[in-house]
Formats: structure tokens, C-alpha cells, sequence
């Protein structure tokens, strides 16, 4: 049925599951195009998750890299946002089932992305937080923070070296970043503080179970990157698996030796589980998933047997040459989000589209303020061109869903001046925070 | 003792309660001059409450409006900051008690100010959330977003109109600047971000007991920001008394006429209470309070029977005219601020001091973007230029403690976009969000 010859009919319904980069590219790409475009997503808003981390170090506020999805999509009268937490999907029926309503679609993209997964380990969920949401990066912010407070006024040495070891468990270029942001706090930001601490003083352990950081990336730039961070305090345990998490107290283990660290802040950022709307596909279209929960899709991205039902972003395993799927980073959604548009449309209009192919764009990754690691096929490069090359291609992003140039105005303001001003403990503290008995 | 004579021996301790703006002015002042300082807060930072509105509607991030105290105070080598909870205040040791420790000083400046008061209906707090810290106002702003997001799916007319009618509590500057900035929301900012529901359909109705807004104004600036009020699409309803609150309907009652409001946002900026500290040294030293529990202090800010005792800013009651005492409002707390630092300084060098007089600076209030009524003593005037001075100050006042930039580049794009882009709708939806079945 081709739009052009049903003008008075209603216009096709496209829903559109998770307002990431996938389901936003998606939705922009449909968006004044004759269709009627739904998005639903449980928040109100885009994050910029690839930024989070900023947040959790206290350099960006929440609002910096957050766009209001209604925002974005402000211009196109026939493209609706629904805020609705999805509970199930029912593709007999062409339905989504919210957990308070439900919507019909006659075509469904499903974007709802991934969380962190501890591996078997739910209950170390509230020991080592991830970095997901925007409350996850208000938790770990206010973790890392209130350790320093705390190490201030604690008066028994082995506690206050406690409050000061901070163990970081997975080297991905989330756990990189983090790592290097924390050692650049205590090297420079927080470095004129406080009075009875020295912050310079704090260790970061960054661990991995893999052979180097950044495991995605060639040996020679996570070679760099281990120098970078070493520079700003940070030790690195690569081919170390953490085996326990009780009280202050991690197990790490690399070949069968075991140590134990006390850290009173361990953050999480080793492993993501795809969400759970794929595992609800599964159970009432009999699909299949991988290991991880994800979608296994066709070349199309539409599941199979499901022709009216595509998958993209971190919930889609595709292997494009039959190898690793591919990755679950921001560029595979958005070129996955623009292909089932493309596609959907060319369908309206009775034509065929080729299979997807994913353009590999390099991968970037930000130690501290100056330097950064940048694999651009071809070309691979470390220092601060990597950095200058980093903050261009983060802010071009960053803008092209809302004009985020308070960004823009606070890196400039945060480099030349150090201060950084989002150092915002909120939520509620611990009791007692501090086990000595004086201050 | 006079500083002077005592070089080598310990330095003079002053224990600040509260990182106010009485708190802050008086640690400023007494900082680097040869006595030992110590500000106590259980947050990190100094908080800008006159803005706290501006993060409620979503137009600032709460960054945007704190300083961490450490950064405010980091020059001064004998100045200390302990993040920690006071518990009880024992004059007769001269000790501080925290939940989790304590301190001991040579002088005691109490300043933790004022938190909302429901007049003896403690369980509003949970229906008519009040506005006083960074928590609050997020809490507000989940509210007043949600109002929207919940209304667009609602399908019965008379439960769309229950979610898009906010039902405002007061009509001091925090409530009229709180309803002037919701009907912006309605009329501007959120115009066309809905497609089921006119925003400017919204009923803001703001109440007040006395008979007219801004009770401390002069009748004629009241009566202009009635005027803009009503501009704004805000119901103004003098000389009326909230009787109760029931699920989500409010009793509103004028001259013994009940009527009923069904709202589902209902915000509360009507009372303040005196901190509880004011009950703590009440009870260990027999000094006495007033009604809301402020402290009763002598002319020079000291508490009667306790000489090395201050208290400022909203917990103080003092009359400088044998009227009524000063109000709670952040000018007054800074100069008892400074006029404490001077004592306590004037007397470690023996010197006398005058009693305390407190210089009026006027009062400033905000509707919307572009309007504001001032009181500057002499001169009286409201509109566009109202505004201006307004923003000036505030500014200047932000400024003071931090290089807050960040605020005055977001105005500035703010009023020339009129996209605020801080509307996040965080912490946890209700469930179910909506009652009809359908979206």
C-alpha cells in the first residue's frame, strides 16, 4: 500500500520504542514524511549517555546533556511522544502494552538499548553502581564526593585511606574516562579543597578482564592510554577478574591469586545486558536471542517472521561479516535508526532497499582534560589532537538535537579555569558517614 | 584575649552552623584574620535559594545555583569545612554534637535559617511539596512536567483537566514568581511541544491568606503584579485560606465559603518554620523563642545569658524598632553575617561594637521574563526595567561567591530562544501515571 494512493485513509502508524540515538534517528528520518510517527519512551528526554560520565564526575549538570524529546521533535505535527513505560509487546495483535495503557502500530522499531549487567551478580548492583541513567550519574557523583568529605574528617588512617581508594571494575571507554576523570579531580580540580587530606593522595584502581583497556582497541593506542592514566595516578589491573564484593571489600583475582582491596566506592562499569523488551519479543513471537538478550535480526534489521518489526541499537545483533556483532556504541544506532527508516519508507512506496551496512567511523576515546585516544582506521593518533578531535565530534552531536551551547561555554570556562561547579552532593547520606568517633 | 598577645598559643575557634548566607558572609569576613574557622553544613554546597524557583520550572540546573562551600572558601588555609548533621548544641561545654560526632568551639554562630510549615498539617508535606532545597525543587519540577506528559495521554476531559490545574499556595515572591513562571511554562516554553492538549488551557490558581500577593509590598506593586499575574493566565484568590487537602482535592475556603479544587499539582510556598536547632539550644541553655521558633537574640546578635553564642539570618528573631522583627530574607542574613564577624573581631581586640541595624535594600520580585515590581524605599516601579535590575542583582550576587557565568549566558539564551532545555522529569513516576485505559 503505497502512501501516495490512500490520502484520505489514515496515515501509516510507525511506533517507535526508546528515544536513544537509534529510535531519535529513526524518528527524525520518518518525521514530515506522510506517516504518523509515535515515540515511547519512560523518560521525557534524550540523554547524551556518551557524556554521563561528566555528570558522575561533576563537570556537566543532568540538564547539559539531556535534550526533551518533545523538543526535539517539536516541528512535525503528526509525530507524537508518549511517556509509558513498555511492559510487553504483542505482535498477533500489532500491539505495545504500556504498564498503563497500551498503543497499536502497524510498523514497530524497537530501541529500548541496554543496562548494566553484573554478570550473575545482581546484588552488586548497590555496592558498585553502573552508569546508565541520569540517577545513576547523580549516585556515583555522589559517591565520589562524599568519599573525599568523608576521608576529611575521618581521623583513623586505614579508614580514611578506605574513603580514598576508589576501584573502577571494567576498562571500556566508559571505565577509561571515569578513571581519568577521577584522577584529574584529585590531581587538579579538588587539589586546594580540604585541609586534612591530600587528595593526590587517593588510589585508583581501574581492573579488567581482558589484556589491555580499551580491548576494542589496537594494542599500541591502549598502550598510550594506559600512560595517560598512569600519569594521572591511576593503576591499572588488566587480566584481573573481580571475584566477591562484600562490605568495603573487592576480591580481585588474575591467575588464580587473589587480593583484596578496600575501597569505600566501587563503580561499575564492566558488562550491559540487553533490555528486557527483547526477551518479552521472544516469548510471544518465538524469536531468538543471543547470550546477552539481544534480538537476533535479519540483514534488513527486522526480525524474522516479523516483517513488520525491526530492531536496531544495542538490543540488535547483527553481524554484518559473519563475525562479532556489531558493537553497542552511539554511531551503530544512529546509521541502524536511519537505515529502518529509509527502509520503511521505501516499503510505503513498494520499493526494496539493500541490506544494512555499517560505516565504521573510528573510535574515540578522552583521558582528563588534554588527552585522548582516537582510532580512525587508517589513521590512529594520541595527545591533544585526539582531545581537540574528541570535543569537536561530541559537541557536533551534542547539538544536533538541541542547541547545547551551554556545553560548549562550560568546557571553555571549566578548561581555562579549573573550577569546575556542578559538585552538587544530593540525595541522601549514609548514617553514620564516618566511623571515628571526634569530627 | 586579644589575639595580638597570644601568637603562639591555639587560635581563636569559630564554629559556623550553616553555610547560608548569613553563614557564609560571616565566615568570608572572618576568614584569614588570625582566627581558626570552621563552617558546618550537611550539604556541600551554599545553595542560591532565591532561585530555587528557576530550577522548579526547569529553567536552571541546580549547579547552575551552588557553590560548593570548599570552593568559596578555598584561600584560607585556617578556614574549615565539615560536611556533617548537628544534632544538639551544648552550651555549658561548649560543644557542637553532630549525628555522627561532634566539635568543640570558642564562639558558636548559629545559621540554619527556616524549612517549610504546613501550620500543624504535617501530613501536606507529601501532597504540597514546599520549595527550600535542591531536592525540593526537583521534586516540583518531576510534578509540574509530569502534569503535562499525564495530561497529554489522558483521555477523560475532566481527569485532563484535574492534571493541567496547579494549584499554588501562597502568594509571597516564592509563589507569585512560582505561578508567573508556570503560566510561562503554558504560554511560551511548552506551546508546542503537545499535541492532544493547549497548554494554555492550564488553570493556575494562587492563594493567599492575606489580601493581597506579596503581603510585604506596597498595595499599589501588589496590585501590578496582579496585573501581570493575570496576564500569565494565573487566578488570583486573596483573603483565602487552604482548609484541606485530600487525595487531589484542596478545600479552599474565603469568609466561610468552602469550594473544592481538583488538582493533581499542588505546591506549597506559604509557611516557614525556624530550624530545630533553635529548640536544641532552647533546651539546654533556657533562652527563648518566639512562635516559629526562631531565637529571641539581643541587639548585638548575641543570645541573651550566652555571650559567645550568635545567631542570624531566618532562626534569628530580632526587632531593631520594638515592631515586628526582621524578616527572613537573604539581605538581612548577610548583613547579621558581617555584622557578627565584626563583633567577635572588634572583641578578641577588645574592642566595643554598636548594635546591629539593618540597612533595607528594597524588595524585589519576578513575573515572567520580562516583568517585575520593585520596592527601593523611595523609589517604586514594576515592569521591563524592574526586570533588568532584578536580574542585575541577582547576578552580582551569584557572582560573589562563584563564577557563575554559566546562569547569565543560560538567561541570555533562554530569552532570546525561549527553548529551556532543563526539563528532565527525574526520580520516580507515580503508577499507574494515568486512570484511562486507552495511551
Amino acid at each position: 500500500m503505497s502512501i501516495a494512493e490512500n490520502k484520505t485513509e489514515e496515515l501509516h502508524h510507525i511506533v517507535i520504542l526508546g528515544g536513544g540515538f537509534g529510535g531519535l534517528y529513526a524518528a527524525k528520518m520518518l518525521s514530515g514524511r506522510k506517516v504518523k510517527v509515535t515515540v515511547v519512551d519512560k523518560r521525557n528526554f534524550h540523554l547524551f549517555q556518551p557524556l554521563l560520565y561528566q555528570v558522575a564526575a561533576g563537570w556537566l549538570s543532568p540538564g547539559d546533556i539531556a535534550s526533551p524529546l518533545r523538543v526535539v521533535l517539536n516541528d512535525y505535527k503528526d509525530t507524537y511522544v508518549v511517556k509509558a513505560e513498555v511492559s510487553d509487546i504483542v505482535p498477533s495483535e500489532k500491539k505495545v502494552v504500556f504498564r498503563d495503557g497500551e498503543i497499536s502500530y502497524d510498523t514497530l522499531i524497537l530501541a529500548t538499548g541496554s543496562y548494566h549487567h553484573y554478570f550473575g551478580h545482581d546484588d552488586w548492583a548497590q555496592k558498585a553502581p553502573g552508569l546508565k541513567t541520569v540517577e545513576d550519574a547523580l549516585e556515583m557523583r555522589r559517591k565520589i564526593l562524599l568519599s573525599f568529605e568523608a576521608a576529611e574528617r575521618e581521623t583513623e588512617l586505614e579508614k580514611q585511606q578506605e574513603w580514598m581508594t576508589f576501584l573502577i571494575i571494567g576498562a571500556g571507554p566508559t571505565g577509561v574516562e571515569l578513571a581519568g576523570t577521577i584522577g584529574e579531580l584529585t590531581k587538579t580540580t579538588l587539589k586546594d579543597d580540604f585541609r586534612n587530606i591530600n587528595t593526590d593522595d587517593a588510589k585508583i584502581i581501574l581492573v579488567e578482564g581482558q589484556d589491555q583497556v580499551l580491548p576494542t582497541y589496537p594494542k599500541k593506542l591502549a598502550e598510550k592510554a594506559e600512560k595517560f592514566l598512569t600519569k594521572l595516578g591511576v593503576t591499572i589491573r588488566v587480566n584481573t577478574m573481580v571475584t566477591d564484593i562484600e562490605g568495603n571489600n573487592a576480591i580481585i583475582s588474575r591467575n588464580g591469586d587473589s587480593e583484596t582491596i578496600q575501597s569505600r566506592t566501587i563503580l561499575w562499569t564492566a558488562g550491559v545486558k540487553a533490555s528486557s523488551l527483547g526477551k518479552a519479543l521472544a516469548k510471544n513471537s518465538g524469536v531468538e536471542l543471543d547470550r546477552t538478550g539481544r534480538v537476533i535480526v535479519k540483514p534488513d534489521l527486522s526480525v524474522p517472521g516479523l516483517e513488520d518489526v525491526f530492531v536496531i541499537g544495542d538490543l540488535a545483533h547483527l553481524s554484518t561479516d559473519g563475525g562479532e556483532p556489531l558493537p553497542g556504541v552511539a554511531p551503530v544506532a544512529m546509521q541502524e535508526g536511519k537505515y529502518v527508516a529509509k527502509f520503511i519508507l521505501n516499503k510505503l512506496k513498494g520499493k526494496q532497499t539493500k541490506p544494512f551496512e555499517y560505516k565504521e567511523k573510528g573510535n574515540l576515546a578522552v583521558i582528563g582534560t588534554n588527552s585522548a585516544v582516537a582510532d580512525l582506521g587508517e589513521l590512529k593518533f594520541a595527545g591533544f589532537f585526539a582531545w581537540l578531535v574528541w570535543a569537536f565530534v561530541h559537541i557536533r552531536y551534542l547539538i544536533e538535537f538541541d542547541s547545547k551551547v551551554v556545553v560548549l561555554f562550560r568546557w571553555g570556562w571549566n578548561y581555562f579555569t579549573r573550577k569546575r561547579g556542578v559538585r552538587l552532593i544530593t540525595g541522601e547520606d549514609p548514617f553514620p558517614l564516618i566511623d571515628s568517633k571526634k569530627k
